[in-house]
């Protein structure tokens, strides 16, 4: 071991396993021996006091070695420790007002599992300790630090919401293949790959799949991975995101926004009233939980076009809305709010959109937006056969290669509706995130494989 | 339309909703008009009464049409109404003790939504209805059968209650990513893609990135695809598959076993507890149920090729424990229950996996078994950097591409263990699934790619 001439060793975990969390520490404890593990925070040296604070998943403790009350070894060996170094402390807990959970512990014994090599390349304490490709580069490290942690506890804790609102709505929860044969978004950004000796494609949505679970299950969601080849290197987009996917029977888009409006105030409900998180300083969602009961504006593709015209904007009735062209809005109701853009161009959208009965320019669908920023698209499906034939026609799809999706639509496939939220950017949108590379763990783009 | 000359003819969903799903009407309701919604199931006709079961997502309601009670129109169109048609019903509830839930309805108004062009190749009413590839080619129709509505509602259980169990003993959700630049588990039964202009691959398993997230999370589970690249064609192998992941900090390979055994015991006993599933003829769990406190036996590797040695088989003692041969065991212990083969030779597993201290030929891993199906493998794993490099080098790895890898040993990696269980395969252990092809919504192997 690297360690071996100094007193300090590294150990095996043997028998010793932790007593306590540091969450779970608290005053009452007073007198008690605990064991706690974790890693060094950081090392405060006060001449014959040191001070190590010894983090673990809930947050620090703080561990006291002063020179005569601990045993002689224990001291000699606090000297030598290093931050991250991963350890176990076997202690006195006492009392202590100003330490983390009003306590401290004075160590009887220490076990070294892990001593660091070298030091990290950033310090772990800063909100800004590096460019983000270095963080990156070292991402195990960067996730101790207290800012990313939050970030990460915050996301398990949507999904913990999602789940349960929508077990609540009668949605079960589906697994839909990310190998798949064609392209269900039309063509574009797809990732091939060799399977076994034919070519596929990485999913860019389970949309074809969760559209014919309607038949069976009526309402399913799914969470789970989706892949886009988009050559992009913005704060927005990820090679592989998350995708909350929603798909319901007998209903149509506007059905759809309700039950994402719906959700989302039930997301941010429980995060403020969640004592875990409520008053993380990542949360950004104060002024959503006062406009929560109200329902996200509804704007028309073509009411917002003809706004941009107005104010001097070169936009023709079809053009895709590009973030730009919106933050030229300057609307209140926009900037820094949920709201959907309804109604769009026939042409602008998938395939499976449905048209609007009485003008087939335009199609059931929506965006959800936050502000510029895009987070779900949804829409009313075709459930016709001949009607779908025809529009991929339109679209110039070759029809043969749909054929395992297309004899679905033979057989009684109900009217339905859905939509799909980005989890990565949700969460941009709740917290003060302002790179979409920090709302995931290990982030893929057109740069970056690795870590 | 398909059948714009007859009476019926495909209506847009409109202003219609459901009032009701089948599992919420009841002969308290009796004299309210309803408005159902789903798929015909079935048609008897008696003469001068016609019976349709319409099935929603929680199943059947018996209409009953009887000519002069319902509206004219309303009986010439049943008259015309095929299978598997998606259909509304607006109808008057009446008791009728006979028929599901105690109702029945009788129809006052029709709106047809969608009309099969042909009828499915197979009776969904069946159990065995068609061979496996009819039936996949079809999958969305196989999937209205209640054998596997049943299978994938006990999926979606048991995947809430791991969450859940996760949850309470502290865990949190991670996602990782699924493009990756190296292989997490030795090298073969890759898929590899392109990834913008460069070769990646699929995930094996989340197996690099759960051990780094022990360093700032502590425990961290995921529940996502795994794929395998493996060219066999048995009835318990997927090439793309759902893995329940678990990782923790400060345990062996002991104590993920004993986490284990709690997990599959509370699944059980939730499965058994809940109202909607506790009854399914496809739930296998009564003998389970009974066994439930009990601890799975353990065996040693050396112990089961020793006595694979005592009844005559050529083992030696290295070798792998095939199916095959542990079929021929024919111990009580093992058939039909869950039981952990532990201290396998260190040659037999992946590269991450920590050898016993007093003897190296060995190592602290498990894996979980199901009478001859495997159904998880967990171990110990390395912390220590130089004792990793060491084990990748006798392994023939390329310790250049693991670089983004090894690099975070250098900073304190605490001691952790984990495992990874097979959801599919564990789905088969508790209901009557004999293909693996039936625990999961739409499979993937070497010949099959669509749906």
């Amino acid at each position: 071991m690297n360690s071996s001439n100094s007193i300090l060793r590294e150990e095996e975990l043997g028998n010793w396993r932790k007593s306590h969390y540091s969450s779970e520490i608290n005053p009452s404890l007073e007198g008690r021996t605990v064991i706690l593990m974790g890693w060094i925070s950081s090392i405060r040296d006060h001449g014959n006091i040191q001070f190590i604070m010894l983090r673990d998943k809930d947050g620090d403790t703080q561990i006291i070695a002063k020179k005569g009350q601990c045993p002689d070894l224990v001291y000699e060996q606090v000297l030598q420790l290093k931050e991250h170094t991963s350890l176990g402390v076997s202690g006195k807990v006492i009392s202590q007002r100003k330490a983390p959970n009003g306590i401290e512990i004075i160590p009887l014994e220490l076990k070294v599992f892990s001593i660091p090599i070298q030091a990290p390349p950033f310090m772990v304490q800063s909100r800004n300790p590096a460019g983000i490709d270095t963080r990156l580069d070292f991402r195990a490290i960067d996730l101790r630090r207290k800012y990313l942690q939050d970030i990460f506890i915050i996301r398990n804790n949507i999904l913990k919401y999602i789940r349960t609102f929508l077990s609540n709505e009668k949605f079960i929860e589906v697994n839909t293949p990310k190998i798949i044969a064609t392209a269900s978004e039309g063509g574009t950004a797809l990732f091939p790959i060799f399977y076994y000796e034919r070519e596929a494609f990485l999913a860019q949505s389970p949309q074809i799949y969760k559209e014919q679970l309607t038949m069976a299950f009526e309402k399913v969601f799914e969470i789970g991975p989706i892949f886009r080849a988009e050559p992009s290197r913005t704060n927005r987009h990820l090679s592989e995101a998350t995708s909350i996917d929603i798909e319901s029977a007998f209903v149509d888009y506007n059905d759809i926004m309700v039950l994402l409006e719906k959700m989302i105030q039930f997301i941010i409900k429980s995060l403020s009233e969640d004592d875990n998180i409520k008053n993380s300083p990542e949360l950004d969602i104060d002024k959503k939980i006062n406009d929560n009961n109200k329902s996200f504006p509804r704007l028309k593709y073509s009411e917002l076009t003809e706004k941009l015209r107005n104010i001097g904007e070169k936009v023709r009735w079809g053009d895709d809305l590009s973030p730009q062209l919106i933050k030229k809005l300057d609307d209140d109701r926009l900037n820094n709010n949920f709201y959907f853009i309804t109604d769009w161009p026939t042409a602008a959208k998938p395939f499976y959109v449905k048209e609007n009965q009485d003008d087939s320019k335009i199609c059931e669908s929506f965006d959800l937006m936050y502000g510029s920023l895009e987070i779900s698209s949804g829409s009313t499906r075709i459930s016709n056969k001949e009607i779908l034939i025809d529009r991929m026609k339109k679209k110039g799809l070759n029809l043969n290669s749909f054929d395992y999706h297309l004899r679905i639509f033979s057989y009684g496939v109900p009217p339905h509706a859905g939509c799909g939220v980005g989890l990565e950017r949700f969460l941009m949108t709740l917290t003060k995130i302002d790179n979409i590379r920090d709302a995931i763990l290990y982030p893929r783009d057109i740069d970056r494989l690795a870590p």
